[in-house]
């Protein structure tokens, strides 16, 4: 079984000096191993190599693809998690020059989530952590998480498998480690990720199928206020697929049907 | 020449399990060691403790100190970097119980800044990054500060010395490594950090020694265009001190009679 390597080696630890952890200063990605292949592997690889461009990291995408597929066959299944960092850097702000990115890989077991939060459905708790509003770097999956730390570290009770996340101007964005979809008559909708939040790999997949299926697809700004027009509401992420929410906040759904087929779309086409 | 220590121990890198690597899941001091002793320890004590409980992390105050107090003792001068990161975690963001917190210590010589700096004073560069609004963190020094790398990386161009940062609604509110301050008639100004920023030891140390001095001050929100009626300028942190600042955004100031009799009052009181 391995475990962790950094830089193609096999590692437990990383350098002190390292920027990821002085200031979050890197990206990452958490894939899901499958029979030895990573899940959606061209979208992981593409949001790293768009954070890396915003960020201004050096990326051999191609070295990082070989080295995440290599672990991918060795651990053959659970959760592949790839940090990107910028590597070692002296005291200060200031970009090394040059910049030597460092790759870390993780492996872990798939999370155990109870079954029935897929079969049934879930409940999510209102966080009253809002995300702050940071078009520089609204979208990525960087390292700077502490907003996340904090809205999660406010409920305790598992009957809350996830919980909903507001900016700091009151719109919906998203949940704590996942992305939320919401379907209004004939139309798919989810938050646009302009100001903050993930774009999620699996929120891509989930609007490519639907658009694929010939469904009207909205990316817009959505308020609390309009939940109660919702007809069905799930969320989805790259580890579990999709979770229909049964209830948030005095509101509650039915596990619908257009919920229920793009699960079965994802659960097909996965990998 | 002690170089790092974790936990007490000398060590050079840190476990990959550490979330302070994975979300920026902690805080840090940048603490000046000056003949063997931390100038202004208690300050940074007490913002590491003020952060610890934001961020719900645990704290043994006494301890942090007591090795920091040594470390300095080793060091004798110098600049003693403390990370103290919520320890190791498992995959997820919910917090670990109990967390064992992680207490880092970087050795590093003190930054060879032009003295020109201190004793002419400095251009500012006009950052494009704009810090986010987050009251959750604001004042906080943590982790999460890939906002200050952005606007770090903006200039090259050494005639600036330092870089002036607004928040996403357009407020003034500190240098990407320092705080402001301006002066304004009899009146000491510097913005409230209530929503971004962090709360700098040297800012608090100004505060009090301007307040000592019977001095009217204010903590305010501050916008470019007031800058037409200030009539000094100054940045400060607590390994420089106090920089007064010439240039900003096609503004000019003089290095003036107050920055200049703050100075020598930091100068005189700093440890």
């Amino acid at each position: 079984m391995i475990d962790s390597r950094i830089d193609g080696q096999p590692a437990a630890s990383v350098a002190l000096a390292d920027r990821g952890l002085a200031y979050g200063d890197g990206l990452f990605e958490t894939m899901r191993v499958e029979r030895g292949k990573i899940a959606l592997l061209d979208r992981h690889m593409q949001r790293l190599q768009l954070g890396c461009r915003r960020l201004h990291i050096p990326l051999d995408i191609q070295l990082v693809r070989r080295e995440v597929c290599s672990f991918a066959q060795e651990l053959q299944q659970g959760v592949c998690k790839l940090i990107l960092t910028r590597g070692d850097g002296t005291r200060g702000y200031g970009l090394p020059q040059p910049a030597t990115p460092r790759r870390i890989l993780q492996a872990a077991p798939l999370p155990q989530w109870p079954a029935q939060n897929a079969h049934f459905g879930v409940c999510l708790y209102p966080c009253q952590t809002r995300l702050a509003i940071q078009p520089l770097l609204a979208g990525l999956k960087h390292l700077n998480r502490l907003e996340q730390v904090l809205a999660r570290a406010e409920w305790q009770d598992p009957a809350f498998a996830e919980g909903l996340m507001l900016d700091t101007s009151g719109r919906i964005i998203e949940g704590v480690f996942s992305n939320v979809f919401f379907v209004c008559g004939n139309t798919l909708l989810t938050p646009a990720l302009s100001g903050s939040g993930v774009a999620g790999i699996m929120r891509e997949q989930v609007l490519e199928l639907a658009a694929g299926q010939g469904l009207a697809v909205e990316i817009a700004d959505l308020y609390p206020d309009q939940l109660g027009r919702m007809d069905e509401v799930f969320t989805c992420n790259s580890l579990y697929g999709i979770w229909p929410v049964l209830e948030y906040a005095g509101h509650s759904w039915p596990a619908g049907p257009l919920t229920r087929r793009l699960q079965s779309l994802i659960n097909g086409q996965d990998t």
